[in-house]
């Protein structure tokens, strides 16, 4: 049984200036008091502290097919249970980018998911619990976001599952184009992008495929897409007493990441087009060599920007890609990854093989996504 | 042949003093360059008068399921058609309030719809054009939310419609319990509880029931359901300069109609759970009588409320329904009706008997919503 896990936590960002900063607030209750004397976004809860928590019980009583367990108490896991001789797949991150993390737990692509606090990873409990709860007897792929405090914990989880005889890989997230060189792509940050890695890697470990296979498909998944967003407008963390950043009202910025990390430029609103556009360049800069024709794309909401403009959006995108003579397959248009509240958008590209492909296209079941 | 559509197009609310401010400022176009002037919600569009047009581009390139039809080039069909020998369901209303209208065009669901402006009812041409291609031989069921301009374009048509041979029927969403008292209950405006209607009707036509059952079983779906909203903060319509209303940073308003028609009181934000307890309530002082234990319940988020807080009303809705001794089948939670980027929410409860709740299981297939 793990050591008191709950002390073994981290804040995704403990050395980002912006997010430090936040995290100190939040690591006082005292000052978490001082809400109304600041700048304030309008929350539909009871209190900060049991926001996540009772998030879970309203998403589990919607959603028969999810369940709460785990000795934490924050790991979701399929009703029906690990598969028995089939590869798990666990995965984890931080509350508020729903229907990511745990709402992707389903047939065909999660067994499990370890939940943390808002914008913050799981502890290691959860992780292990997730772990675990993912087991069938044939090992478990972790597969989620490159953030420091997620994978020190899913680490240190692991080598605990491993001392318990369950075998385990690791593939992270790295699509964000933005947040790192392409030199330096392992450095890069997870986010949108995740959700192919997880219908492909879910597919491949739903044909039976042993862990290696699995854990190598994730892998490819993860390698051949890339994501990049664009902000609008902030969200607030429960409880903190300031947005994760602020923007002038005719302000945009560029390439900012899905908690708010800096991002490229900051400049004024520019047309849909014209932000699609540049979106899409900078994806087809880093088009993997050697790939196909075919891709996949999801144009993906991060909270509060409209259904209408995210297909406006994917107009233009479509456009530019039908003028490259890429085809697109499985279009993804909607919410996937959000931030609360955030305003903006994020668009991702999956270059397809035949295999990735055909495991894309593979049935699959979540609340917040069928496929087949 | 119509004479002119185009000029027979009325906005909702001619009379609402709120909303025909902004009905008269979008009719100058001169007025419409002061934007920068006034206070701004940053739109991912082009221009405003390319928003819906490009909109419904993208979410047909998106969804080969969706087809753009209609002389007037605004109807969304089935790829596949009218089905020969069955009822078909013709909707329509204004844009802006994605998934609603448009994207409940599917097997088991809408037929056609009719797309307007954003916040204005779709054209007379456009309803005539919807009603057409929903025809398979058996008749159509005009099936919208009680709005003036739609209804006068909508009662045009079908009287056009008749004289080409097709018969219709008109059903009328009301559910929305906060805009007239239960006595006026048939001036009641329709929201988010017309997917009951739809899904209920439209799995009955699909049956192949004629045209006054599919009439029939939509005005009990209709008259089974009850909504209340909660807005948190305004939209703002491409091309106007001003939100459709405005909040205190502090405020929310109980009641309010989804284009940001007055609700029943404004005051301080509450806990969820307090929102919720007063919707529930209010719900339930209407209940119908004679109605079963089982209920359906839609948590649907107005377009910028994280799915966090969905879940976080759900978890009060589902605690307060047990204590009632009522029974959730086949809850919704997410954005099912939204106001662009509004925040806030709405509940609806669908009081079944056998027939509904059979109707509400049918299997059904629209781009947004899939059950079965």
């Amino acid at each position: 049984m793990p050591a008191s896990p709950a002390r073994v936590r981290f804040h995704r960002f403990p050395d980002h200036p912006r997010l430090a900063r936040r995290a100190c607030m939040l690591a006082s209750p005292a000052q978490r008091q001082e809400n109304s004397k600041g700048q304030h976004m309008k929350k539909l809860m009871n209190t900060p502290a049991a926001y996540v928590d009772e998030m879970l019980e309203g998403l589990t009583a919607a959603n028969p097919s999810l369940v709460l367990d785990g000795e934490s108490g924050r790991v979701i896991r399929r009703s029906c249970g690990a598969a028995r001789g089939k590869v798990g797949i666990a995965s984890g991150g931080g509350s508020g980018h729903l229907p990511l993390f745990a709402g992707y737990v389903g047939e065909g692509l999660l067994t499990t998911c370890a939940v943390g606090n808002v914008f913050e990873g799981p502890n290691a409990g959860s992780c292990i619990d997730a772990i675990k709860l993912a087991d069938g007897g044939a090992g478990v792929l972790l597969l989620y976001g490159n953030y420091g405090g997620d994978r020190m914990n899913f680490d240190m989880a692991a080598e605990m599952a491993e001392i318990d005889g369950i075998e385990t890989r690791t593939v992270l997230g790295t699509d964000d184009i933005a947040s790192a060189a392409p030199e330096d792509s392992a450095k890069r940050r997870g986010v949108a992008g995740i959700v192919y890695a997880y219908k492909i890697a879910g597919a491949k470990a739903e044909e039976g495929a042993g862990l290696d296979a699995v854990a190598d498909i994730a892998a490819r998944a993860v390698a051949a897409t890339r994501t990049i967003g664009v902000a609008l407008a902030p969200c607030q963390v429960p409880g903190s007493d300031k947005p994760t950043f602020t923007l002038a009202d005719d302000e945009i910025e560029m390439g900012m990441g899905i908690h708010g990390e800096p991002g490229i430029w900051r400049d004024k609103l520019k047309s849909a087009d014209a932000i699609a556009g540049e979106m899409v360049e900078r994806i087809l800069a880093e088009k993997p060599a050697g790939s196909s024709r075919r891709v996949s794309v999801l144009v993906n909401g991060l909270g509060a920007t409209p259904l209408e403009e995210l297909f406006l959006l994917y107009r233009r995108v479509k456009m530019l890609l039908d003028e490259r003579g890429l085809e697109i397959v499985q279009p993804l248009v909607g919410n996937f990854v959000t931030s609360m509240e955030m305003a903006g958008a994020s668009i991702s590209i999956c270059f397809l093989d035949e295999e990735l492909e055909r495991l894309l296209a593979a049935p699959a079941a979540c609340p917040f996504w069928r496929v087949g």
